[in-house]
């Protein structure tokens, strides 16, 4: 118990379950926000609670917030026709953030894997196949990592809807801004090799 | 906003302001939140509340908690003679956690500072001396920090306890368990030398 009452326990032990914080950092957090009660223990304990009460994840496109459809889906000025596919949400934030993509999303919440024991099902495969069928889908955008899963994931996604006349697209591989030749990898390397353009 | 709904983004934004976390790990701790509905968010939804609503310093050694007076005050176990000064509420938490100490605190909520403009009366010194006069205090253990704020304060606690009869005592200095001499600050090596003791 270290000299804290049972209540102050409770939120210590809870919040050194997040990830960024832990059994050395939980205290000292806890300890902030009782010194910033009005500005941040008041605000942060409501806000988690309406969180809690009404945080979903949308029927459409897999985002997780507060309403379904999400604000994205329910967005009338974002273009139908492109679906971009990213494995989390997470990876749909980092997008939104560039600000460069205006169409809709398909969260998968997860890529296949063997070791995990995750198949199409498990993931919201079916889902999206459904989806382009059913709706003016153009354009499926493949926005999956770079890795053996994901890549697993994108050919798998890419022969379910061969048959259909989407268009499947995945994202460029190449240099990263600010990438130094001699610090990348073999394999980024010569895919840039074999994708390079005419300047 | 990222794709993120008012509510998420306004949790995340508060979460971002805890120490440890940041505007990178934020959304991360936020999003393991959401996974972990059931496990997680709503009990941490569920003590942050019950904490802001309850928390309060302990009117007599100004430990935190959900009881005033604070379980360590109203622990008839413990020794009422001794009273531990500690600058603040983690010293406390460090303190307990060596289970070596059995008798009562005081929580300065601070250390005497010209630069911050932090003097006797901001801190709880006057609640301290006021107890001493008024309980059956016998010692008073100073155990502030090693750094010219902390050693100010003791002296000045010191100096202010010199008319009465009470013991006042200070942690021990020298070398800490686990310190090689090559990497300990000479102020630590002279002052273990002058307080070297016969084995």
């Amino acid at each position: 118990m270290e000299g804290r009452d049972q209540e102050l326990e409770t939120l210590i032990q809870l919040m050194a379950k997040l990830p960024g914080l832990g059994p050395r950092s939980a205290p000292r957090a806890v300890l902030h926000l009782l010194k910033k009660r009005t500005q941040l223990l008041n605000p942060l304990a409501a806000a988690m609670e309406r969180v809690a009460r009404h945080v979903r994840f949308c029927e459409i496109c897999g985002n997780i917030g507060t309403a379904t459809p999400c604000d994205i889906c329910s967005d009338p000025r974002r273009a139908n026709g492109q679906v971009c596919v990213v494995e989390d949400v997470p990876d749909l934030w980092a997008i939104e953030r560039t600000s460069a993509y205006r169409g809709r999303y398909h969260v998968l919440g997860g890529v296949l894997s063997i070791l995990d024991g995750a198949g199409p099902d498990e993931l919201r495969i079916p889902g999206l196949l459904q989806r382009v069928s059913e709706t003016n889908v153009t354009e499926v955008i493949l926005a999956l990592g770079s890795t053996v899963e994901g890549q697993t994931t994108a050919h798998y996604i890419a022969d379910e809807l061969e048959t259909t006349d989407v268009q499947v697209t995945s994202l460029a591989r190449g240099v990263p801004m600010g990438g130094e030749l001699n610090y990348l990898d073999d394999g980024t390397i010569s895919t840039a090799l074999h994708a390079r353009k005419v300047l």
